[in-house]
């Protein structure tokens, strides 16, 4: 009700604000009996956090995760896993002059106005931030769809796109560039943007792709909790995400039926992929596939317009470290909603034929 | 969990097939006191159902609806609000052909992967008739939030399109044209182009805009349950649904933070509206608006390949009549679902402060 | 949050005031593929129904159930149950007398401050009638529960009770006699007692005790959803109920723990059973057995003294036909809340495991 | 749906293992803008915790809490507040004779046989341990609830039991004796039958009764969400409980109508109470009262025969320390989930009415 779980079985429930002592999750519902990967969640969490490459904001979050219960000798026992990620480079001091003042397309104001009373620092609870909790979760779900193959990549970069279908993609080098480009002669071009952009102190928005290979068959529900519904709404929940479109999108709303339906082949695979891998909300066996639009950080060094709680006309500038462009961060966020969505289905399509 | 209910404390639950005897809904969780204007309801079914212009599907489906409980007197009491909308067309015949074969780019082939064994006529659970029961429960939730104004609109169908900003639109003109376009002008060409398409027994998509306006500052919630998050799964679920942006959308993912930020006015309103009335997840007080794209319908009247239960490859082809562009219909629907995530934060919203 | 929904996979939703149109409910989550047992569920039905004996109501409620959706060709397909039961009896002057009067340990007075507005006929939502709709969809969760049996009986009416474990008991009694006791001696004595409490116009109270035998071990969920703890919450539900114990229960808190563990055998079973068939919250493979006590029913033929809704002290006397003990009908009630426990757990524990 | 999670709005999800580094857990729908007490939240724990007095275990637990999230400034934020309870006197070693055998009447042979790999460390995730999550959710509601006041205290230990009405005793008496039994006399019998029965290497169960005074009118949702059926619920999922009956409860099954309703006074007081302060399940502005009985503890310092994980039978005697009785130690549990249940319904109720 609150908005801090996401899931019905597979469950993640977050906490924490940016500069408080530490963020935390408790996942319920992680099936027993799984042989966890260290390794493989630390890695998400690198490819997440701050500093990575010279491309993202400099902040340190060394995010190392530390889990309290639910795994024993190594193995999921069924009960729920917590854990926790301590903040240990808070820098309280940076953040006072927004204390009474709204950022502009922040959610300062909103929360002020909404709860009476906020964590000012840093954004609070409506900082970023709290996307690590759903990396480690999502790291988690990863290894029990371990036949399913999640991959996200940056592919526009305010108007720079890359101009081929994802089929035609080696998702290889998407690491191999700090842009996490599929394509790395549009990823040189992104990454020459983003650092234009920097130096002017401003930011830049961007898209990221996702596609997801070798799904089984009839995860999804049919009506409200459709597949793409539930991817749809898992992206639109990560922050400064503006948009998301499955299949073939917002483009294929020009097409005829006659050039848009997906005629069926003898073995059930379809011969063109418009829906995207989900027919009437849930997978059909071929790649799902989709877009997640993110805006520009709200955050820049530039001098801005706002106001004060008592709403005074106030100058404010961005001060410090900046994240030009959020989106090859983002990748790794991605990544981790869908498998969330996707092991959730996966739990429930368990329990649906007699 | 099988996810047939929308909504946490404000929840419809909807049942029904396409061709059986009724389809209906319980909507629990509507406060009591409510004194119900059943003309609204009524005229809210009627922009819904087939048969009411020249440009959308020939089928009759009277649409009336049945209460059963929770309205006394005609007010609410709090209890459950249960309601039928019987199925009088069935023809189930018609549907005879598509018994043992999957209709290109419809549900038939993962439903009966999923389940095993379904109801095929006319679609069963997957058919777009479910949406009756939305725009019932939707046409009361507007009745709650009578300060907020609802209101979709097409804003294009195929390549033609509304080339105006929302705020210069006439909003009175929308129902009196049967694409339910804003602009006359271009709803005489988007008519031209769907009687075109109807002559080719061919279909073509379109795209949803709604503006709200009035809402309070504060509905959201932080997180996963974003009010953006909840519009775009909302509007996800309906059927032929592709794609969901809000505010700047995909366009404002090339834009600078300079370009994109909303600076504050003295009033706490924003000069701009980029975040398209929502930061960090929670109203602003702004205008709220989105987008909805719609693939073209699947049923066309075509020869197409595809296979039967066998695996077989058939040729199918459809047959009687059929709808050459949903979005007209779609945009009561659009406002049902939007009126749905509103009255459900709004009841939230009651439970956040002390 | 409503309150009318029970279950997490396999979920019902009720709606329907007693004296309305008709009652109905939404089963969502029932399992695709099971062959409806229709004549089982109308039996089910016939058990709990009003004037099927001499001792209970003589209110005629021929209670018939219409599907609506979710069976096709007479097996489920995985959608939503909707279904119906019509009132045809439903005699709305006879209640005219406490439209603004509270019956005395009634829902009324409770109902009116809460909501500000009732349906006031027959006591409209907060009637026992609503229980007909939990037969419905319990009928339905025993047929997915094929291998369990549950059984329900008489143990206690006023201070009469059966003085015998119930592994002595021969539960092929239970329906030949109209109290359902699974005693025919003391079913005699109890008999007795009903019908001399009628003649008085006074109703009595009594206890339903409930076994079953053949569960799986591990089905309950550990510290919140323990399965005796939602068995409790399912049995505390039923109108009339003030207690709920299982295993060794009340009389267990007096015992020393060398007596009341229960050893194992080489087989996992154990010696004895004062567990009640769970450890932890969780079946452990023995029998589960529990007692339900329901106080003596509310309407009564004697006067009584009351307030209205301006708070005058008036007199009160029940019209018509009343019910001297309700517990003979609550026997189906159970075992249908049992059947409903059970089959969400059931479904619950496929999720659990890698 | 795994069973870590407590409340609809205001909602407690724990996780942590006895002997984990650390318990904790997150509540999420906490108002905003309430000055936390925090000497209450430790006094609270305090009367939870072992080795407080002679009659309980003498282990070891500061049960000192750490909150991570929610509270700024002292003052909630609406946020979720996430907490740890770090596991200080862990003492793995006590436990490996218990790590391949099954303890009777604990949980650990139907955890082994549900989840297939379980921490067996001090029972784990089923050890009571647990509850002091729920005394710091608890001891936060109540400070909502300051209106109400929630009591409960010892009413039986083995066959003694209080014999006053509990508007007869002094509930001042209750933190004076070490049993928390509100009668005196009564107190000093039952702190003599624990030392005995610990000298024996023995325990014994009891009963906790409770009273919640000055609860508003109207808390509870009608049908499956009675607020008796939830304060059953609350109180089956403490360890070790085995029975709930509140108001009259089973002995009122004895009673006739004419005895058991409760007659209306002008002020909408009732005469009697035996409703227990709840008609229909809805708070009706009396007294709520109820039993809650606990079984003796499981852990003996007998030998008992039991089965290890290849189901050969050996014997297994405890170690260590015991606790003879529960009961004292679970009254700040009783009334934890007591405040739980009722500051859930508190808020749901801000809901109802338009």
């Amino acid at each position: 009700m609150a908005g801090n779980t996401f899931g019905n079985i597979f469950k993640l429930t977050t906490f924490g604000e940016s500069h408080g002592p530490a963020l935390g999750g408790v996942i319920d519902g992680c099936p027993s009996g799984l042989t966890i990967d260290f390794d493989s969640i630390e890695s998400e969490m690198n490819r997440r956090k701050p500093g990575q490459s010279a491309i993202v904001t400099q902040r340190k979050e060394p995010d190392s995760v530390t889990f309290y219960s639910g795994i024993f000798e190594g193995k999921t026992t069924g009960t729920p896993i917590g854990f926790l990620i301590h903040n240990t480079d808070q820098k309280s001091k940076d953040y006072s002059h927004i204390k009474d003042s709204y950022r502009p397309s922040h959610a300062d104001y909103v929360y002020d106005k909404k709860y009476g009373h906020r964590d000012y620092r840093g954004g609070g609870r409506s900082s970023a931030r709290e996307t690590a909790c759903r990396v480690v979760a999502g790291a988690i779900a990863k290894q029990i769809l371990s036949d399913i193959k999640i991959t996200a990549f940056v592919s526009s970069v305010g108007d720079i796109k890359i101009d081929k279908h994802y089929s035609k993609l080696d998702f290889s080098e998407i690491e191999k560039n700090p842009v996490r480009c599929a394509d790395p002669n549009t990823a040189a071009s992104m990454e020459k943007l983003i650092k234009e952009i920097r130096k002017e102190g401003d930011t830049v928005g961007g898209v990221v792709s996702c596609v997801i290979e070798n799904t089984p068959i009839g995860l999804g529900e049919p009506v409200f909790d459709k597949l793409h519904a539930d991817l749809g709404k898992a992206m639109l929940s990560i922050n400064a995400v503006k948009g998301f479109e499955f299949g073939s999108g917002f483009e294929g709303t020009k097409l005829k039926g006659s050039q848009h339906n997906d005629s069926f082949k003898a073995d059930g695979k379809t011969k063109t992929n418009n829906s995207g891998g989900i027919q009437g909300g849930i997978s059909n066996g071929m790649d799902i596939y989709f877009n997640v639009g993110f805006k520009p950080v709200a955050t820049i060094m530039k001098a801005q317009q706002t106001i004060d709680s008592k709403n005074n006309v106030v100058e404010m500038k961005g001060k410090g470290r900046h994240d030009p462009c959020v989106v090859p961060r983002a990748v790794p966020i991605v990544e981790a909603m869908a498998a969330l969505v996707l092991v959730d289905f996966y739990l429930i399509n368990r329990t649906i034929k007699l």
